[in-house]
């Protein structure tokens, strides 16, 4: 018997057999976000912006046609001349891309490489306001998760019918048998000496149609 | 009353009130391709692919991570230098283009800038096999029907499981509410002197998954 088997065996004796009685989860919480700071859609969408920014996040608001000039210009603050996508990702983000070229991610491409561009423009599944985060779930424009976490830059588009209040307000848009990335702002990291893990830049684009 | 009323009236006449009798109409056709055509998914596959051939398409079979190449070849088949896209065409199939300008369709193109173009690259929602058609349905990476009338080579994407066998099954597939457009083969000219409705030519790439 190992040391772990053992220390089960005292911790089961110690309970007692098991009672199998259902286990009341209070569900008293606030599930979606009230009051002033959601009196409307624009207020939602006004406090995703301040929340993100608050944890360091460089925010734009840019409207449906000007998206691609603005992937464009964060691409060339970065003075990134190698970046990758998720092959899904609408050709209208890219559009205006100029001397910098994309690569469409595949299988073909290994940490290496990955580590090797200058940054990733994705998209997201839900964004949660009180909280400033963004969540990827594999879907539509977002890619596989080294796809965001090895690039040290990350540049996201959230549109903003994608912006929710609270945190239940996106557990209900998402599968939960798929798994997620939750992004509150850039990785923090842990010491000085040890990089953080994932994108050390993370910018957004908050797209109002 | 205007000569159309008084026809009406006259028709209205000869035919008596309204019977309001249900019309019964007969069901026994075909609903599926059975048969040694459709033996198996590829046989329905090589049928799109023989029938489409005969009705004067250029069209490839392509692995997906050969697509973005082969889109690349046809635009310089073309010698095409600047193309349009719907704006969320997949970035991916665009990837590998190299000389070529791809616009992402707005509504800023009017039809003499869609006209200047070289050719225009859509997917479709889904495709026949026996009358080597496809139908487009202003879906994901299709665009607006003017993108697929006014320039004059259209190169279409086909994804191998959006090709059913008969036209039954592609109505079922198809939401009866939303316009689509149908195409078996480029469009013919209806006389020498008259230009055909649509482009002159029209490709498609196969895409195997």
């Amino acid at each position: 018997m190992s040391a772990r088997d053992e220390v089960l065996r005292r911790v089961r004796g110690a309970l007692g057999p098991p009672r199998r009685t259902p286990v009341p989860v209070p569900r008293g919480y606030l599930t979606r976000l009230t009051g002033p700071e959601a009196a409307s859609r624009a207020d939602v969408v006004a406090l995703f912006t301040e929340r993100v920014a608050a944890l360091g996040v460089a925010v734009r608001h840019v409207g449906g046609d000007e998206l691609a000039t603005a992937v464009a210009a964060v691409l060339w603050g970065w003075e990134a001349k190698r970046i990758v996508v998720p092959a899904d990702l609408p050709y209208g983000w890219l559009a205006e891309l100029d001397g910098v070229r994309a690569l469409a991610d595949s299988a073909v491409l290994d940490v290496p490489a990955l580590a090797g561009v200058d940054g990733v423009v994705t998209g997201c599944a839900v964004a949660v306001a009180r909280t400033g985060t963004v969540v990827l779930d594999g879907g539509r424009a977002q890619g596989r998760r080294a796809l965001t976490l090895v690039p040290d830059r990350h540049l996201c588009v959230v549109h903003a019918d994608q912006i929710v209040g609270a945190v239940p307000e996106a557990v209900r848009r998402l599968d939960p048998a798929v798994p997620q990335t939750w992004l509150s702002g850039p990785p923090v990291a842990p010491s000085e000496d040890v990089p953080p893990h994932g994108p050390r830049t993370l910018e957004m684009l908050v797209v109002e149609d």
